[in-house]
């Protein structure tokens, strides 16, 4: 087994979960990661753990999707529920083969599928749970990248020093925890100013991500002022969204266009009234992550980069008596900042052109 | 896909679980068998029943018992049982790539699971479930045979009409629900006498097993008598326990011999006082299988053996008041019974040389 792999799960259930003796946990994954979740499985059973294991089968899920009525598909799949109220951990495991393999579920069977089950997913997510990414074939050609050239990318951007990226992060957190105002410029295409006054600034290493690395925080609902460009695809349902272009004016979006499928930004911007403010700014910090490669769960963290997400903010970001974006929808939006950019805490330049002002070469 | 595929699919979910709208239904396969398992939660789909889908990895359940320590493995899945709590019916189906993946753990610790274990597999078998198998290339290699000639041999046994075969069999229950005393002798090897006084003779068809195809019963724990060779190889945990000989007195094992892992036996006897009892007396009559293929799911289904099981009794073939063999093992074991052997019923001859009585050719 190549050495990375064992590396990872290390990161899995050392570090994100903390897997102890008793606790049951539950993997879940993708046939083709079956050596990750070979590795997790004997961490685990050396920790003491209890494990069980769900390979996934995405063809027979679009089979069964495809045949099911709306009304079977309204249904909560109880077996879910169960095994994951019963579990203490969840470790889960994407890197399908094929990126589109369930693309032509329709998005309303999807959408039922997915309410039916949001007692399943908060089953999931009350335990010590970490996503996580197996470099598969599908995603590697998604990167446009050979699969050996693609792992050492996974791997670069997860097996390393946790605790040295968070101490490294934490200067960021510092400095935005207290700010009252961001500032996000790039090009002539972005310049948007948002309150994050009294809002927490989170500092994300070996958490709910692996790979991590990112400090994010809420903007205040209604005070987001100006424009942005976001450069980098956004993919819903398997569909690209090209160039999408948000104005804002008291913090909701009053203007937006993008090159490819506008009508699906519409849509999303219609979902609820949330839908239209941002809940989350993100700066990533990881910079092993050194590309793009179409896949939020690194793109998101890249160094040099901001995201925004329009709809639902966290609730740890939240601060006492500030408004929450409550919206059902939560969609990260990346805008790159490696030349040309900047971004200002109240005023002061923190970051120019990708360098911090606590890195060299700032 | 394949005609015989869907075909498979409908037995199971039609004849096997009669799965309705509303019920849930968990699906455990193998990678392999993805085919098939797309084909089922298509019609379960279809039913309006609702799917949880769960392929496994021999892999990582060898690596995580190779690394847990016989405590850990005292402890029970807790997420496996909520989950079968849960489901009103379970599609077990078989059929690795290799057969001897986890032929490498101690046996004491395949052990000491299935007993942690034993509330796990009673909630699987409180539902509507059925095991059945996939033309695997590990089994057909098993077989002897190439993985198409072996796709045949599968759904030939399968794939048929069960309400035929169920009045068939019908003639032997009604001569072995009554019956007081069962000996099967076979050349100068096997003599063995047991009670089925009290007992219930079953008529297995599309039930619990597909392929189906015998008529079961219990013998009356402390009533055999007498001796035993298992002509056919005893597969467990991936090896192979040959020439088996076993010599009853009052219903106990007091002599126990092999030609080949003799040990695997012993530790199997040893498992709990039930172990060294029998616990099933199998009449098997499904036609179709022609030859042994060293898959006891269908070598004792076949026409002209007969299969006795160390260990747990069926519930439903314990009459009432009569003792029931609670061990946690089960594990069956074939004689052949085509030439030179007989069965009989309270001093009458049922079967001889692999006739029935109400056969031609008796």
């Amino acid at each position: 087994m190549d050495p990375r792999i064992r590396d990872h799960a290390a990161v899995l259930v050392d570090d994100c979960t903390g897997i102890e003796a008793g606790d049951q946990v539950a993997i879940v994954a993708p046939p083709a990661a079956e050596p990750l979740v070979t590795a997790v499985a004997e961490l685990v059973g050396e920790h003491g753990g209890v494990v069980s294991t769900s390979l996934g089968s995405q063809r027979s899920q679009r089979a069964y999707k495809l045949a099911a009525a709306e009304e079977t598909l309204a249904m909560e799949n109880e077996m879910a529920r169960a095994k994951y109220e019963a579990a203490d951990a969840v470790v889960q495991i994407r890197g399908g083969e094929n990126l589109s393999e369930t693309g032509d579920i329709p998005p309303e069977k999807n959408a039922t599928s997915k309410r039916a089950n949001q007692a399943v997913q908060e089953a999931l997510l009350d335990s010590e749970w970490v996503l996580t990414q197996w470099p598969s074939t599908g995603y590697a050609q998604k990167a446009e990248m050979s699969t050996p050239a693609y792992e050492d990318f996974v791997w670069n951007a997860i097996n390393k020093d946790w605790d040295a990226v968070r101490e490294h992060q934490a200067q960021l957190v510092e400095l935005l925890d207290p700010a009252e105002e961001v500032r996000i410029v790039s090009g002539d295409t972005t310049d948007v100013t948002m309150s994050v006054a009294g809002n927490h600034a989170e500092n994300d290493a070996d958490d709910n991500n692996m790979p991590g690395g990112e400090v994010f925080t809420a903007p205040i609902p209604d005070s987001v002022e100006g424009e942005v460009l976001f450069d980098k695809p956004v993919i819903i349902q398997g569909r690209e969204i090209l160039d999408v272009r948000l104005v804002f004016e008291d913090g909701k979006v009053v203007e937006h266009a993008a090159s490819k499928n506008e009508d699906l930004l519409t849509s999303l911007l219609e979902t609820d009234e949330g839908a239209r403010r941002l809940g989350e700014l993100g700066i990533g910090m990881n910079r092993d992550i050194d590309r793009f490669t179409g896949n939020m769960l690194f793109d998101e963290k890249m160094g040099d980069t901001v995201h925004m997400a329009i709809g639902r903010g966290y609730e740890e970001t939240v601060g006492e008596g500030n408004e929450r974006n409550e919206s059902t929808v939560h969609e990260d939006m990346i805008v790159d900042m490696s030349e040309d950019s900047r971004i200002e805490f109240d005023g002061e330049v923190v970051q120019k052109d990708g360098a911090f002002v606590f890195e060299d070469g700032f």
